[in-house]
């Protein structure tokens, strides 16, 4: 399948291009020990904040709920998880509000910043996240991810895998969906993608929830592009 | 009226940050020299092009038309004046695909892109363009205009003035009116950024349409920052 036609290149930004895990981990041992919170394991405390992702966004998708940017949903799971965590005391108003603002400063993978730039010489990049756009330009910006654009699920009220996103996205670049790439360390995302008629990258990211990561340690399917890092995607489209 | 909570400035392109008549214009002189075209103003051709735009737009604002990306106002605008200008003949279709990607591809201001990189270092930037995502990002991209991300009427569905495209933007953006301010050279899209609660900044661009120009030639009214270069803007908010 010829990718020479290819304008536009989207990427998934949570997992496939920011370490959501080691960065709220990070943040998190950083404010207890600013906070004196003894006994958090933090790296739990993330994957747990994490775990509220697709159950909140999930009721947005079934219509039992309108629309809600993620910000609100990542909000309301980590009132949860602070009282699973046994913080709920120690945390307040001005605390959560900070600590929800750490999925606006994800730290890239080592090798994002690099292949993206790469990748800019010869296409428009562009996310195409479930993040707010707010959100991801403000990470872009503490992260130097240098996007072209930014596409969020906000502008289409809707959220990945639906339909609504990439279509929507299809529709506003106006272009053939053969001419546009979806990139993510997700094999649904691209599934998806897929269905509409894009191409695909798959970019493993086997420890992204941690070592005992179940799904999405390889590719499960013949993406156009499989590699480790966006620095292949970029060896591999030949830039 | 303070100006210390901004959080994103959005930004008229055509004549505020692009010399839209200056780069059809070369463009043109050059396509003459290349195809022996003699005989055309070619500043002349390029605002009768752009005069096609409002009525153009107008169409879509008074419902008479679906939406209609500004691509094919263009092109229907340029098949008209290719006649008017006596060298309908000397342009077949691959030449007039070609002259329409010159509105993608227009020059900055000479303190556009310097003007823009100061801002950013303290602000979000962005578009609020009737130009489409893939003009507005082909254009920042050969000219260096480093925005945080994109919004265009397409998004929106609505072109400036219409009241969708400014409310679209705050919606989009999540922040209060006055956390967002319009600059433009235009004061119409001043005011009506302002009946919207944003905040304002005027470019004065005096030669935007030539030497003759009798609009937009002077702030109408007191914008919240008054300027002549985009280095102003930054200059008055201090960065």
């Amino acid at each position: 399948m010829s990718l020479d036609n290819v304008k536009v290149l989207l990427f998934d930004t949570f997992g496939t291009l920011a370490d959501w895990r080691g960065s709220v981990t990070r943040r998190g041992e950083r404010l207890a020990a600013e906070k004196s919170i003894d006994g958090v394991d933090w790296d739990a405390f993330a994957r747990a904040w994490r775990a509220g992702y697709a159950p909140g966004m999930a009721k947005v998708k079934s219509g039992e709920r309108s629309w809600t940017p993620i910000d609100v949903i990542h909000r309301e799971r980590l009132d949860e998880i602070a009282i699973d965590f046994g913080i709920a005391d120690a945390l307040n108003e001005a605390d959560r509000q900070a600590m929800n603002l750490w999925w606006h400063q994800l730290d890239p993978w080592p090798d994002t910043v690099p292949g993206l730039t790469r990748l800019k010489t010869k296409f428009l990049i562009s996310p195409l996240s479930n993040g707010t756009l707010v959100l991801l330009s403000a990470m872009a910006k503490r992260a130097g991810m240098p996007w072209d654009f930014i596409l969020s699920s906000e502008t289409f009220k809707s959220y990945k895998r639906e339909p609504a996103v990439y279509l929507g996205a299809i529709e506003l670049l106006g272009l053939e969906p053969a001419e546009i790439m979806m990139t993510a360390a997700h094999n649904d995302d691209l599934e998806a993608a897929r269905s509409h008629g894009m191409r695909t990258a798959y970019i493993n990211r086997p420890y992204e929830y941690g070592a005992d990561q179940t799904k999405d340690i390889q590719a499960d399917e013949k993406w156009d592009i499989i590699g480790e890092t966006t620095e292949d995607i970029a060896t591999a489209l030949g830039v």
